[in-house]
């Protein structure tokens, strides 16, 4: 926009359901018209007008933990996502039933369809369960259509009727892109029932799919009206899947907490074993470090989510992990779980920012043992130099030029880096494979 | 949420790179830390914590008209996007060729593919042009995908390489709708050719395309980072063409604008003979009122959508035509362009408002003369009475149970009603069937 002339501001009055433009920047509230914070900026050339629209949008979600979220006494699946108490009052005393249409993974159906179907009975609610088997591999765009098919066909009002969708990561990002593409916007639930979902992807507004082989490739920022995490669902998902889940958690706490770190470094097989379903008496007192970890994992994410929710900003710490497990996980796709990659990522990286002199030796031995601890591997050998070289390449041309590296400068903190020479990450990346390819530091 | 406990209100504060909670709502800026628009709600019952966050995220796009687009020494289609002056210039001064992936109608490639060719070689542009048939037939989910296909072939930076479109407003809501998914969205830049799309499809957020016989059922509200508007290109399209797309000009006028219906009214068939393209002597005067109309409808169409760009506030004078329409038009496809849907829709609704008292019998007359002289239709034999009821029962559920009907209460003014009832409806429908069936008020 090149403003060769005088540029105007108007702000937006409505009058009477009609919204007129009104030159100034700060048009006063008044009792006849509502005004937008939205704003149109006007400039002329010789070629004709320019208008600029400014326009503020604000998400609202909530992230919200429950318990026994299958008992029929327990309305929060139904009617947890209503902020609103007048609504929620009128919903309560309608005899009206309700309508949801609910997507689940077809291993957590047979688990937990019964359950939900009736609870559904129980509620009075006109349903359709749709199973499905959300797997990494199945994670693509005929997913999304599947769902809309069978949505269309059942019909929900795109208001008040939110679709849920209850299973891991792939379920809920696959559901959420169908939701937010179907009349340009429909509501749904997240009900996460791994650990890596409870933590991840419950708690942003991403949704997507891979697409041309490549991760997620394909999406939207569109969050859920409401996430509800109830932790009794971790208890029937294998081991190998909450070490999974665990990387998550580390990523957060190497990036953010070190009290997180040191929560897992002394209880991470605790939680292993326990499976994030019970507490335990320390030196007398009653410590719960599921309770605590999930907790911290999930606050320090949403600070790093809720200012920058569309992404804008390119600098993010929560991509700690995320460089180079993209390709990794594709290229291996199924041999490594998501978080598992992400931890393959996340150890060499911690190997780099030990070659910088970020960190000490003795912290990369702490981290590297921590990851063993929570049975998460550190090295992959289809994890080559040239795949780093192919992703940091990649993630240069799509953040700006820029490499925007995250990565631990002590223990619970960390920086974004941009100036790292080739040398520095092949001499990382030799140590990396010297001191791990036979599964522990030597 | 059932606030049952207190609620902690956290704003975030970013202190050298990593994001902190601090509460409180109003948390100083210092030189330290910069502090985010979003806020974190917190509070906890004996369940768990709830979470809300509430994330304003901010929509800039541009709307520009120019001359000449397609000449090599006007750089506004690979330039008119960025505002940052500083950026302009280190583009401008960089050897480095640009790269653009351009989508384009095929009936437009015919005729203007050559010129974009030469513009794009001119410029020592990289680039690849998509020639699709983006008729109404073809506004599907495949089209999407094979955009996708080919932008993934070709590769774009998904910062600055904005995808282009040039046609009508099927191209611009498929490529904006595959650019918004691609990545979680990749700026994209509308090039509209028809009347149509010109004052429509180029001037708001909303991507989309068909899907199980409804009308742009699935889509997204992203906005593209720039509309250029070339008046030019509507030389090339059919009459027929014109009258589509002053049916929606007509419609700002109804709603918004006396001055535009009367603008319309006498100078409708000038605008239809000279396509948009010149002036005219009117009583000494020089008059323009192409220039003057696609103006005022551009406008008043940002009044309306600048406040409201993800359609939040369901009440929308926009909305006027297009609550039978879309019923109508996916009906008869392809006998009916979207403009001519609308209008007849719009036709109806007068006689409703007539009906209604809200308009004068003279005034009504006034409108349907208007709609002949712009050789729209005004009545259609399968725009039944059970179509306008299904119609309205489909609106009444997606709308909050509110029908939210905008009418004209005179000429360039209307209001949203509600309580119509059905028996009103049905004189309406019979006094139209009887005066218009034939194709003009007797």
């Amino acid at each position: 926009m090149q403003n060769l002339n005088k540029e105007t501001v108007y702000s937006l009055v409505q009058v009477k359901g009609t919204w007129k433009r009104k030159a100034g920047h700060n048009v006063k509230q008044d009792t006849k018209g509502r005004v937008s914070a939205a704003k149109i900026y006007e400039s002329s050339s010789s070629n004709g007008t320019t208008w600029t629209v400014v326009s503020p949008i604000t998400f609202t979600y909530t992230v919200t933990q429950t318990k026994n979220l299958l008992d029929p006494s327990n309305d929060t699946l139904l009617l947890g996502h209503i902020r609103d108490a007048q609504q929620l009052e009128s919903i309560r005393s309608s005899t009206k039933p309700m309508k949801r249409f609910i997507v689940m993974d077809e291993v957590v159906y047979n688990l937990y369809g019964s359950q939900v179907t009736d609870y559904l009975e129980a509620r009075n609610v006109v349903y359709k369960i749709l199973p499905l088997p959300t797997t990494e591999e199945n994670k693509c765009m005929e997913m999304v259509l599947k769902i809309l098919e069978e949505l269309h066909r059942f019909g929900v009002d795109r208001r008040t009727e939110p679709i849920i969708a209850i299973g891991g990561g792939v379920c809920l990002d696959t559901v959420g892109l169908a939701a937010s593409l179907y009349r340009r916007r429909t509501p749904y639930i997240r009900v996460p029932t791994t650990l890596l979902s409870y933590i991840d992807a419950s708690v942003g507004a991403k949704t997507g799919v891979n697409f041309a082989n490549c991760k997620n490739k394909l999406g939207t920022y569109v969050a859920p009206v409401a996430a509800f995490l109830d932790r009794s669902f971790i208890q029937t998902i294998p081991r190998r899947h909450i070490s999974n889940g665990l990387a998550e958690m580390l990523k957060m706490a190497l990036m953010k907490h070190r009290g997180l770190f040191e929560l897992l470094e002394t209880q991470g097989e605790f939680l292993l074993n326990s499976k994030f379903q019970s507490a335990l008496v320390l030196e007398e007192d009653l410590i719960d470090p599921a309770s605590l970890s999930t907790r911290i994992a999930i606050e320090t994410m949403l600070e790093e989510l809720a200012p920058n929710l569309w992404e804008d900003d390119l600098d993010r710490l929560v991509d700690f992990g995320h460089l180079i497990s993209p390709e990794l996980e594709m290229e291996v796709l199924p041999a490594l779980l998501h978080g598992e990659a992400v931890n393959i990522d996340m150890a060499y990286m911690v190997y780099v920012a030990c070659e910088m002199g970020l960190i000490k030796e003795s912290e990369k031995f702490r981290i590297i043992c921590c990851m063993l601890g929570l049975e998460l591997p550190v090295w992959h050998q289809d994890c080559t130099f040239a795949l780093v070289q192919k992703s940091l390449c990649c993630r240069l041309q799509h953040s700006g030029g820029l490499v925007r590296m995250p990565l631990p400068t002590g223990l619970g903190k960390a920086e974004i880096f941009n100036d790292i020479n080739e040398e520095t990450l092949f001499r990382a990346y030799e140590k990396w494979c010297k001191e791990l390819n036979s599964g522990s530091p030597q």
